[in-house]
């Protein structure tokens, strides 16, 4: 399958850009053909306005339809078989194992969103009947439920080629919410997402889907900030560096009508293992958190880079047999600016004083986007006055802090920022002591795990990923998990409407079937 | 019972503040006593740390306890009787009967938000069991509910001194979902506010919650601002004008830690009035109009601004009763600054070429804020033209369009802003001639109303008081209706934590008995 290169726009193909660039094969420096077309201005007007189009009819097709184009996108990746594996594998030194997973939980995504919405409950539908006859003053009868926001721009993420890209976790959830989107393709997978876009194209065409509902271009960040700023974008989610979230959300903040930003940033994911659990299984413990560390080379968001413990020979031996396992461990990482940039930053923090390297591997010479594993360990007051050692370093590198008593691992605790995840090991007599930490960490986090490691997002409906900023733009939403399609729908309510003319889902008959709050009780 | 005109910090009174102000009497001019001293910044920080040090513990105080709070404070309002009603009179020139029965909304909001905390469902539980034998990966165990954000900065607003004020709906959904809350009490009606005050401070003392659960300050604009910039501010709840709202988002928006800012503000609640009805119920439709107009001197927050009809016999014998009956009206506004905003603005839209003034009554000089009710009417050409004529003039007026065409009407709707509320009067012949306009009005809206006048916004789990901007800055939230509980609580997953360290809500035995999705189905 030869790769075009353009940009897809509303159901057409556009390369009316002059720009263009070529993909890199990270693990070799080779560059990738074809050249691929970056989009321009007319490109983005056209995209939104193709989008803004199909939003009127995108959002009225019957549930059942749209479930089945999102089936439909997950049946055509399949398709597109080995050639995606391979494309993405040559785009992103992402092993074929763990690409072949990435692909089962995109598809597996699009199926639970298409099974969502045909099970319907997630509007949130909700009844107040009209009441004549009460006084002082009657009651009008009154619905509610939930629905979509309008155009949806999406940021491809860097680190999940597949599942955080073109058809990732934002597309679907925003398409089944009813909403069209427009994806701005990541730079270090063009043809992964050319194929992916693809695959879309194909289920809206089969499906009989408004041309409107899908477009995929690639941006330089200027034109990215232009679908940002487009005042026909309703809401935009992101996946990506502290910087480059943050500057999204305050460009949407100022537009004359701000938009929601959904941006998922940077996160440390502190694991803090309590003196109980490291005198029972310290060895054990280092070797589940440095598999953590680096598995996909440290390239997920849930990446524990940062270990608290209390300061015992335990620990000692912890740090050890961490550093130990760090000089066992290299990995390809994403692109060459993603390693250049994790090179740098592991480079400043340990040059700071207090911070001890306890293990590395040699880097090969092979390739330039060849990272190291590290394990570094510091004090809690070197911790504590060095912001930086708080600002995540995207890479297979953690940092244990040794504190000399449980009350200064709980003010590291406390002077913590914002995490999409804080993990506590512990036995139950562990927990019992320290049932503070667990109240200060549950204002912390969007996710807090026991005994476990934070890598490995499960996709189901108590998922929360997401957390207090710096972690994301909104901590009030989740982009895993069923929950996430909330993030693209708003409520509306409707007055004394004639029962013919409600949606379903808000018909005195119930058609579809789903649970809704009548009169203050749940039922179906 | 004497007014003391200080700030509430935390369960104690501040006066530190050497710069006072006196409310006045919008109805005679008179200035009331006391003076009432400004807060401070030393204010602001003190009652922000209280909140920051009351919120985990409150957070946590056992739902029954919380639930016993809010409904003290109903009570405790109650028990104020007479001088409370007495002095929002005299601070506002409201009538005694709305104020009464406003009173009952207050008291009902707070009764009502304590009912779903006991109810407790709310909280979205959802559990997914451990799966220790799927393959190719076991799924842990992940639960997921909401939790408080944290202290609340709430603004009162002018034209509710009770139930958008002190302990307003922001308040009672703020504290409902287990946040501190600090009031910036509104300058129009600093006495009620106070009363108020004393009332949450005597229900939070009888019912021993931690003291920083509640501050209110009487603030100048900066130091409003101050309360929005502080650090330990989680969220800000606003209800007034697009200017006041907007400056706060911006300055939520530009903190290092963003954080969400529910601003209400302006709206001009289009109602559309379809040729079906105009012909059978035009004259009844005007009267109707006109009540809603003037209600409250036009001073509520759906008033409908704009009329939308169809040019014929039927529309100009409407729009000659509105402006016979405009002429018959004029009330007090809250403040003397409110009215002349609303004659400056009215001024300046009469004014346009195209717009015709249709009837209003002369304005008795007994009070400079003395607003008299107006009727404008113009063509959809000039409404299109000039943007001023979409932007709400806050006060006891409404601008009547008529439109060559059902496809000119179309556009209006098309071309208008975000809105709190839309009406359709139509007969169902009418409805059916327009489907495209309910589809269209969806997009704009919160609420969409048939055959009836958006003011009179019902306290209910259906109703949707919100709507896309500009009307507020955040359409996926409501400040009306127990769904406003959501605006002040995020979501967290606890993954595999033992049963007794989770919080009641999401343990095995469901002791609270709610609503949850476990393993994807709906139970209690």
């Amino acid at each position: 399958m030869d790769l075009h290169g353009k940009n897809f726009i509303g159901g057409q193909l556009s390369a009316g850009g002059v720009t263009t660039f070529n993909a890199t094969n990270p693990a070799t420096g080779e560059s990738l053909d074809p050249p691929f077309h970056l989009a321009t201005e007319d490109d983005v007007n056209a995209a939104l306005a193709h989008a803004d189009q199909a939003f009127p009819v995108y959002r009225r097709i019957p549930t059942e339809q749209r479930a089945a184009f999102l089936d439909r996108i997950a049946e055509e990746i399949l398709a597109l078989g080995d050639v995606l594996i391979k494309r993405a594998q040559a785009e992103t030194a992402l092993p074929e194992a763990r690409l072949l997973g990435e692909r089962g939980r995109t598809i597996g995504q699009l199926k639970m969103f298409a099974e969502l919405i045909r099970e319907g409950s997630w509007v949130e539908a909700t009844i107040d009947h009209a009441l004549p006859d009460r006084k002082p003053l009657p009651r009008v009868d009154l619905r509610r439920m939930l629905i979509p926001l309008g155009p949806v721009v999406i940021f491809g993420a860097s680190n999940f080629p597949l599942a955080f890209s073109v058809a990732g976790g934002d597309t679907a959830s925003a398409l089944a919410a009813g909403n069209p989107v427009i994806v701005k393709a990541h730079p270090g997978h063009p043809g992964t997402s050319e194929l992916t876009a693809r695959a879309i194209q194909t289920a809206a065409e089969a499906t009989k889907m408004p041309p409107g509902v899908f477009s995929m271009l690639h941006a330089d960040v200027p034109t990215g900030v232009k679908l940002v700023q487009h005042p026909l974008a309703k809401a935009v989610g992101f996946t990506g560096s502290l910087q480059g979230g943050r500057a999204l959300f305050n460009i949407a903040a100022a537009r004359p009508e701000p938009i929601p930003v959904y941006a998922e940033m940077g996160s440390i994911n502190p694991v803090f293992v309590l003196p109980g659990a490291m005198a029972k299984n310290g060895p054990a413990l280092a070797e589940g958190l440095m598999q953590s560390v680096t598995m996909g080379t440290g390239q997920f968001c849930t990446n524990p880079g940062l270990v608290i413990g209390v300061q015992n020979s335990g620990l000692e031996t912890f740090v050890q047999k961490a550093g130990e396992l760090a000089g066992k461990f290299s990995g390809t990482m994403l692109t060459h600016g993603i390693c250049e940039r994790f090179h740098d930053n592991l480079a400043k923090v340990r040059e700071l004083p207090g911070v001890t390297m306890q293990g590395t591997a040699p880097v090969k010479a092979t390739s330039q986007a060849q990272a190291a594993a590290a394990v570094l360990s510091t004090d809690a007051p070197t911790f504590l006055r060095h912001h930086e050692l708080q600002e995540e370093i995207f890479g297979p590198v953690t940092l244990i802090v040794g504190c000399k008593s449980a009350e200064e691992l709980e003010t590291i605790a406390r002077n913590m920022a914002g995490q999409l995840t804080a993990t506590i090991h512990g036995t139950e007599q562990d927990l019992a002591d320290h049932r503070n930490l667990i109240a200060i960490l549950e204002q912390k986090v969007g996710r807090l795990l026991f005994n476990g490691f934070p890598t490995g997002v499960e996709v189901c409906p108590s998922m929360q990923h997401g957390g207090p900023y710096p972690a994301t733009t909104d901590s009030r939403s989740t982009s895993v998990g069923t929950g996430a399609i909330k993030r693209f729908a708003r409520p509306i309510c409707y007055q004394n409407f004639p029962d013919a003319t409600l949606p379903e889902e808000l018909r005195d008959a119930n058609p579809r079937k789903i649970w809704r709050l009548v009169d203050n009780q749940m039922s179906r």
